[in-house]
């Protein structure tokens, strides 16, 4: 029997594709918990809205994501890769097309909860098309495609300023161009301006949200980090572990701080500052040392606290799930940490060019993110009814459920109309 | 020093188990996510009915999956393999038992919401045992197992028709042989008849549960798609990416249709018309065009609509979660767009073999599966107090729960009755 | 053309390689899915309390992750390892540095739902550090370290003794030691004793939970049976199969058991019973036959219900969510259970010599455990306020949210008091 021998490029050819089916199913399990990050956005913005409000931040969740499916099928996708992939049906792209839709949806939903209980519903559709189909798709592509004029110099490892930053920054620019709800502050105008609690409806969803953001965050900056060969693993390991202990250090910092303040463990703060220890370390999850991602976590706490107070005490911007701050500012705020703490280009290491890079780089991905959402409400103001952004203060008294999204409201009709209506 | 060298059979035999460890990976960890599909309608389901059944739908969504265990083991399995693997306990097939029950309890239990607030318990539990250990396996495995008759000729990737057909087949035939809810029409029996509304409890837990549904259904449709070589992940990840293309299509035009019927942004119809473009393409996940997975999926929302309002209005079958519709008639759907789509044996393509197929082998299930269902719950009449299946006039006005459920009853009895309790 | 042929040490090698990555892969997707059990605790927890106290038991369940992490990072996983790894910066020990905290915390947060209503919260975090940071490393590293004294002798697949008998002790203790609700019992210290009844406020929540604790179980076990390579992969199997048997068993015989009892199909216990099944198999999962899995669940299910009872009516020991019996007692079960159906070492098979060390084995750490706890918290009821570990008959009465958590509360002043507040 003649016995052939294995040359070692076949070997080598067999360990590259083995290596990239074990990256592929990484990839696609991992883009499936990060899609999970959906129904924590969902959970986490139902239960801190005002009860009349819940089908309406509901229906936004629920379309930004399926209206944000279509315009990267159609465009988004294309314009990230810089190519002409426009309504891909490509084999090769599929998983990273699934991977990065994931990223760009995170991205589209942040503002969802800041405009809730005002923002009309097609306008916010526009917007969410708009971020996921256009904006991200841009942004992300100068930093990660390898055609980007930002990529291999601007460092961001899971989108610390490219998904959460802009996110957040839209967050903000939308929340006041639109104003506060109605009910949100008293005397705004006069010097004397009194800001009206809004308590959310449900604790546990918004624990729920909280942590199931939590869990799926692991996936985010993991499969970020790094694909399935060793060196990819390794580092996919290592921002797992920075993520779980910079959102750890966040809670507890934020924990003590709300009770010094307060006199109060106030949950709300706690799950604010997890979340915003998660913010922090997305950016440089894989890149940093361990006692370097504590120290970020516990400082992206007061950052978190202070500016969530100044955007609605000084600036009386409403943002009723705090987006602004916790996925702009502490974004923002992680993507200088990278340049400070990069373990081997940091300022911490004596390397200032980084953080320079970081610095330039992450002004112009907010101005270009600012101002764009700007001139696209300022352009949808112009065909809304009445020149209006926001629905009528009846419908932001009785709520957005009762005006836009109720069917139910069949429920207290009489048998006559019911039957009108069983006809239709 | 001497060496050896590896010949190429060795290097095969190495892949192919390095590709068969990976593959059970994909499969074990999809396993679990699909398992979340149990979560998912328990959440859908404990939102969508009134708050009396809570408990009633909450047990029933968790006994039919631990009743079904049971029936799968003994042999629900082996009936599927056609094989003699009777309270099975070899190794090699534990992966393939875990993934397939997987399957087979998500079938079992889309007849649960069908039948809440009037079917008695037992009799639900004995439905459950014969769906999951008895009428899924025998049809799944005509179509999966290669010794069955339908094998290699009938197409239904991940089953659309074999999984969600047959359940909501069996909800659709439950849901009518028990009749209807005591107040859910007014004047039935005469020519002047009015639907009651009868909304949900609770919109977070239907939205939270149709968020894990759509999550854990990346699992559902991927993992059927390919395993673990580099051809199956190419087609698992087209799976995704149809998947996810459909069940947004579906969500817009529903909301779309639903504004345009009824003047709400309906929160319903837009989470029930996601989950219909997610079942339209289950069959047909990763061997359709993208731009037909948008097509399918666009249609199977009035698809979905039209045929829930036919089964309501026309038929007066009371369907309280529409499995009837979402997972019955749109199953069938998307069994014949299987035939019509298909990228190289369907109609678009000039050929009409792979739809006749579709069309006799869907006939074929449909038929098995409703007339069975029929029978059993026949014979149980038989066997069932007063020969009724369902519950007393007074259970349902006063609540499943406070009838058959709940022990907490006790918070309203006196000290002395307590005692007693504590005494037994 | 030179052709270079490889060696079979090449090819090994590359196999190892190949193999670990897949380990790795597998533990890090593993690891994310356990760390979905802490919000699975929180939800139980939550449904299952008080209304008056969600907000305490969700800061508990979110804080003893978050401080916990800081322990682990700090000195536990050092401890566990029994290695200088303080702070730990390397990175080949991430991947095992983040499973093994995903089992800590499981076993750390186990005893928050036994101290609700009453322990005070800092007295609770400084008890979360202690068992996360000190207890289940000491003894989790005696079994599952190699140089730990137990290593290769007490057989513990996943922690049914280390994690949830360690966690369930704890909480027995705790809950013993610092007394029950205030409104727990009527009559205490007489001779009749009544126990009032305390039903949670969301039974969806309760099962949302348990559903995801269900879920998470298939990842904690399968992980710890085996990792990448044939063997462990068919050892995870068997593991996820087992898992599943024993807590469908358990479930269907607590549902019959308690329908026998008190007349009702009882929701809490059919779903503690299904937790009851996957705590029993937890230690020997992948060491059993699928008979024997289906008998030590079914038998779970009586251990459970009849320790719990005994617990609340004969010791008079307040366990809100039944954690002392669930996972201390059905988890010592277990640990039992892993001796007499061991399928080569099991008594069934002859050999007494594995139950003998599974005896005196639990016994250790069951002392070990609860001795520990005993001293910490007397040693904190020395440094408490008016030296009592649980909050006032006030703040009982009016709940730990309106008292300690609650910054809302500012909801009800009047706008004088809110200026004061946005002053600060």
């Amino acid at each position: 029997m003649s016995v052939t021998y294995a040359t070692t490029e076949e070997l080598a050819a067999m360990q590259e594709q083995l290596t990239s089916n074990l990256s592929v199913v990484w990839i696609l399990l991992n883009s499936i918990n990060i899609m999970l990050m959906q129904t924590g956005f969902a959970m986490l913005e139902a239960g801190a809205v005002h009860r009349k409000h819940i089908k309406s931040i509901l229906s936004k969740n629920l379309m930004d994501c399926a209206i944000g499916t279509l315009a990267w099928w159609g465009f988004g996708y294309s314009i990230f890769t810089m190519s002409n992939e426009f309504a891909t049906n490509k084999t090769e792209s599929f998983a990273g097309f699934f991977l990065m839709f994931a990223f760009a949806v995170t991205c589209g939903t942040i503002a969802s909860g800041a405009v809730v209980g005002r923002l009309r519903f097609p306008t916010y559709m526009i917007l969410a098309f708009f971020i996921i189909g256009c904006l991200y798709p841009l942004i992300a592509g100068w930093v990660w495609s390898e055609k980007g004029f930002l990529y291999g110099r601007y460092t961001d490892v899971a989108g610390g300023v490219v998904v959460h930053g802009v996110g957040g920054v839209c967050a903000f620019v939308a929340a006041a161009l639109i104003g506060p709800r109605n009910d949100r502050f008293d005397g705004l105008g006069t010097g004397d301006v009194v800001v009206v609690p809004s308590p959310g409806n449900s604790p546990p969803l918004q624990v729920l949200g909280a942590l199931l953001l939590f869990c799926a965050w692991f996936s985010f900056n993991g499969v970020s980090a790094g694909l399935g060969d060793a060196e990819g693993l390794n580092a996919a390991s290592r921002a797992m572990v920075t993520t779980l202990l910079a959102s750890s250090a966040a809670a507890c910092v934020g924990l003590i701080l709300v009770r010094s303040i307060t006199g109060y463990y106030d949950l709300g703060v706690t799950f604010n500052c997890l979340l915003a220890g998660l913010v922090s370390v997305t950016g440089n999850c894989s890149l940093i040392d361990t006692w370097a991602a504590v120290l970020i976590g516990a400082i992206s706490a007061p950052v978190f606290i202070w500016s969530d107070r100044f955007i609605l005490y000084k600036l009386h911007v409403d943002d009723p799930i705090s987006a602004s701050a916790l996925h702009g500012v502490v974004g923002i705020y992680g993507g200088l940490c990278t340049g400070v703490f990069h373990r081997t280009e940091g300022v911490i290491h004596g390397h200032g060019d980084l953080l320079l890079v970081q610095l330039w780089g992450t002004l112009l991905i907010v101005v270009v993110s600012g101002v764009s959402v700007f001139v696209v409400l300022q352009v949808l103001r112009l065909f809304s009814p009445k020149r209006k952004l926001t629905v009528s203060a009846e419908a932001q008294l009785l709520g957005m459920d009762f005006y836009y999204h109720d069917r139910d409201i069949i429920e207290n009709l009489t048998a006559a109309r019911i039957r009108e209506f069983n006809v239709r």
